[in-house]
C-alpha cells in the first residue's frame, strides 16, 4: 500500500444526505422557504433525532431559529437540479416553492411546510441549538415520518429503494447505486 | 399527488455515510478496535468538525470516552463486507484488524488506528460529548485528512469518485451510483 498523503482537517466526511429543508411557518414573518443541507445527520435512535447545520448568514437560520421547526424532506434523483437550486439560491428575495414548482404541504406535528413532491418527510422540533462556527448545529426530535404509499407495500413495509434516493460527496450529488448487502449479512453468509 | 402516510417519529434520514470508526490508542487497556457508524455527520465547516453517535453499551464507547479520540474511515465497496462485520460484532472479545485482515496505522495526529486499506481517513479529536438517548454524540474537530495519493491527481485534486464510497440506507448498503451534477449546476445550466 502506498503511504497516506497528510492534509489539514477539512470537510472530507462522504457521502452525506442531500436533503431539502422545509421551514418558516407560512406567516409574513417568518415565510415559507427551503434550504438544502449536506450538513445533516442521525444523531440518536431512541429517541429519534436528527441534526442539521446551517450558516448564520442563511435565510432559513432566522426561520428556524424564530420557530423551532423544520422538516426533512429526502429528495429522490428527479429532483437534483431543485436540490442544487434551493442549495445556492437565497430565499430572501424569492419563493422557492414557487420556482420550482413544488407543493408545500402543513406538517402534521409542526408548522414547516413539507415538500410534497419528496417521497419522505421528517417533521421535526429543534431540541437544542449548538454554535460552532461557521455553522449552527440544530439538534431535534423527530416527531412524524410522513411517506409516499407507493413505497408501502401491502404488508406495511417501506422499500426506501423505490425513492430513488440521492447523495452529495465532494461537491457532486450522485443517485444511490446497486445494494451491496443488508444490515448482517456478513454474518448470515459465514454460517 | 397521493395523500402521504402518516407514521410516528422514526430513523428514517438517508442515505447516511457507512464509516469504519478506529478507536483505541494500542495500550492494554483501550485496544485498537473498529465500529461501524452510520449516524455520522458534517456538523461545522470551519472549524471541520463532525459528530458520530455510539452506544453506551457498545465497546467502542469505553475507548472513546477514555482517549478523546477516534478517527473515521470511509470504506470503499470492496470493504462492504467488513463495514457490515465490523458493525455487527463486538471488538470485546476479538481482535476485527486481524479478523478482517485489515493494517491498523497510527494516526498523525491521533493515537486512535487509522484503517490503511480505506482510501480516506479523517483524524479526530472529540471537543464535546452530547448524552442524547440510546446514542451519546461526540463532536469532534476534524485534525488530519489522510488521502490514498492514487484518488490525487498531478495538480493535487482529489477525485473522489475514484474512492467507490458506499453509503446506508434502510438497513441496506449501497454503491455509489452515476453522478447528476456538481454544485451549482441549476444555476449555470440557466445561464
Amino acid at each position: 500500500m502506498k503511504e497516506k498523503l497528510i492534509w489539514q482537517g477539512s470537510a472530507q466526511l462522504a457521502p452525506v444526505p442531500a436533503v431539502l429543508v422545509g421551514c418558516g411557518d407560512g406567516t409574513r414573518r417568518n415565510p415559507y422557504n427551503l434550504i438544502t443541507i449536506g450538513w445533516c445527520g442521525m444523531v440518536c435512535s431512541e429517541p429519534p433525532m436528527l441534526g442539521i447545520g446551517v450558516r448564520p448568514e442563511r435565510f432559513s437560520f432566522g426561520l428556524i431559529r424564530r420557530t423551532n421547526e423544520f422538516t426533512v424532506n429526502l429528495p429522490s434523483k428527479a429532483l437534483a437540479e431543485t436540490v442544487d437550486y434551493c442549495g445556492v439560491v437565497s430565499g430572501k428575495a424569492l419563493d422557492k416553492f414557487k420556482e420550482r414548482n413544488l407543493t408545500a404541504l402543513p406538517g402534521e406535528k409542526v408548522k414547516a411546510p413539507m415538500v410534497a413532491e419528496c417521497p419522505i418527510t421528517l417533521e421535526c422540533r429543534v431540541k437544542q441549538t449548538l454554535e460552532l462556527g461557521s455553522h449552527w448545529y440544530f439538534i431535534a426530535d423527530i416527531l412524524a415520518v410522513r411517506v409516499d404509499p407507493d413505497l408501502v407495500d401491502e404488508k406495511g413495509k417501506l422499500d426506501m429503494e423505490k425513492a430513488d434516493l440521492i447523495s452529495y460527496a465532494h461537491g457532486h450529488y450522485y443517485e444511490q447505486g446497486p445494494c451491496l448487502g443488508h444490515f448482517g449479512y456478513s454474518i448470515r453468509k459465514k454460517k
